[in-house]
């Protein structure tokens, strides 16, 4: 019943790249880029020639919750291998190369691999060494992450993690915001109304508009004050009662 | 000479949001989240009742190359006390709150506070527990990174880094792609049009042209195919020796 397992994240890693991680050092590290890509999403792994061989049980423990993904990762024997189903192929390198190149955010990678549908690759060098000119030359272009010029220290699976932070923000970005809570929508504009004109005349009782030739301004002002603030039903009752504690009613009961 | 020590980020941090960390637990995790700010080049950290005190050696260790946030990091008492000059808090929280309140992708919030200006505070809660709702009480709104709902487990540098990294595609977009490489530019158009012209005197004399009629549909579709790949002045040059060996021509030398 896989396809039941799966179910649930389908819509997300449908036509999700591949990440090939090449000669891969520590299995700790392994472990940490398929967390990265599991939190976006992204399910498919696979590994040119582990240092330390396959299966790996320092990848497995420190995957922890990703696990399954390191079950499922494939490995090869070399980048053209591990690459050869992928129709479009990303370096991702934090160095400049010797060779001509188109050189891409992490965000119009995303958006191109997106566009244009098939499988997508994208290949992460060893630690600290990154990817040989060999393995750049087999991509279509290069990925590099914006980094600070003067401090660019991205261990791999911080890499792994604005990829497939850029791949699901591209193919599944949901609502940019959204109100959390009960009483979600601003209140009606009667309520406002309502909530303006009493505070309105609590203030004039308090003879708070002096002198009497500003009130206009002043109380336009205070009304946009109300309006800009979106308050809701709930914020438009409590606030009713704010001002008739404040101005010394009674509260009311019941 | 700090003016001089600091001026070639200046143009990253100028308005950059201010990172508190509330009640963070290990140093090796306030030491990572330094990092993650300065590779994108935020520098302004503050703690808020760090649970080991304050210096703790173990950030500085982990920082390495970014111990300098670490050195002039604030420590305050509360959340309170370390937003009190930010015009703009953001609270990140990865589970929903039992408040109204605006939440927002990183993406939004970060486009949000580089059109407000002013001091924007973004506020992480503790390794695990997150932070509690007095503290997100404090914010006008919630940030929350899209996760997968199946796996969501990002740890504190990983959510540091993710809104580090937004806030520079906000603030210094740079170009979403450009060309690497000596020989950017494409070949002029005379150049390309000698090499078609090269090619398909080779082939006829080849007589790859075959049957006669279909001449025209296959010379334009292998000229389509030679523009589409935009090559450059070298690797027409290249192309040129290609077509020349395969054709059996001496190459020609000097």
């Amino acid at each position: 019943m896989a396809g039941t397992d799966h179910a649930k994240e389908a819509h997300i890693d449908a036509g999700g790249p591949v990440i090939v991680l090449v000669e891969p050092q520590m299995g700790e590290n392994i472990g940490a880029a398929a967390r990265a890509m599991w939190n976006f999403g992204l399910r498919r792994m696979r590994l040119v020639a582990p240092r330390d061989g396959w299966p790996n049980p320092a990848a497995v423990a420190m995957a922890s919750g990703a696990a399954s993904l390191i079950d499922e990762a494939q490995v090869f024997e070399s980048t053209a291998m591990a690459t050869a189903d992928c129709n479009l192929i990303y370096a991702t390198t934090a160095r400049p190369r010797e060779m001509t190149k188109r050189v891409l955010t992490p965000e119009a990678a995303m958006a191109e691999a997106s566009a244009m549908g098939g499988r997508t690759a994208i290949v992460f060098g060893p630690e600290r060494a990154g990817l040989q000119n060999s393995d750049v030359a087999l991509a279509q272009a290069i990925v590099s992450v914006p980094v600070n010029p003067a401090f660019a220290s991205l261990n791999l699976a911080q890499s792994v993690l604005l990829m497939a932070y850029e791949w699901r923000r591209q193919h599944d970005p949901g609502a940019a915001e959204r109100i959390e809570g009960e009483h979600t929508l601003p209140a009606a504009g009667a309520s406002v109304d309502a909530l303006c004109a009493h505070l309105v005349a609590e203030l004039d009782a308090a003879g708070f508009f002096y002198p009497d030739h500003k009130r206009p301004v002043m109380t336009a002002s205070l009304e946009n004050l109300i309006r800009r603030a979106a308050f809701t039903e709930q914020d438009v009752r409590t606030l009713f009662g704010v001002i008739r504690a404040l101005s010394g009613d009674p509260p009311r009961r019941g």
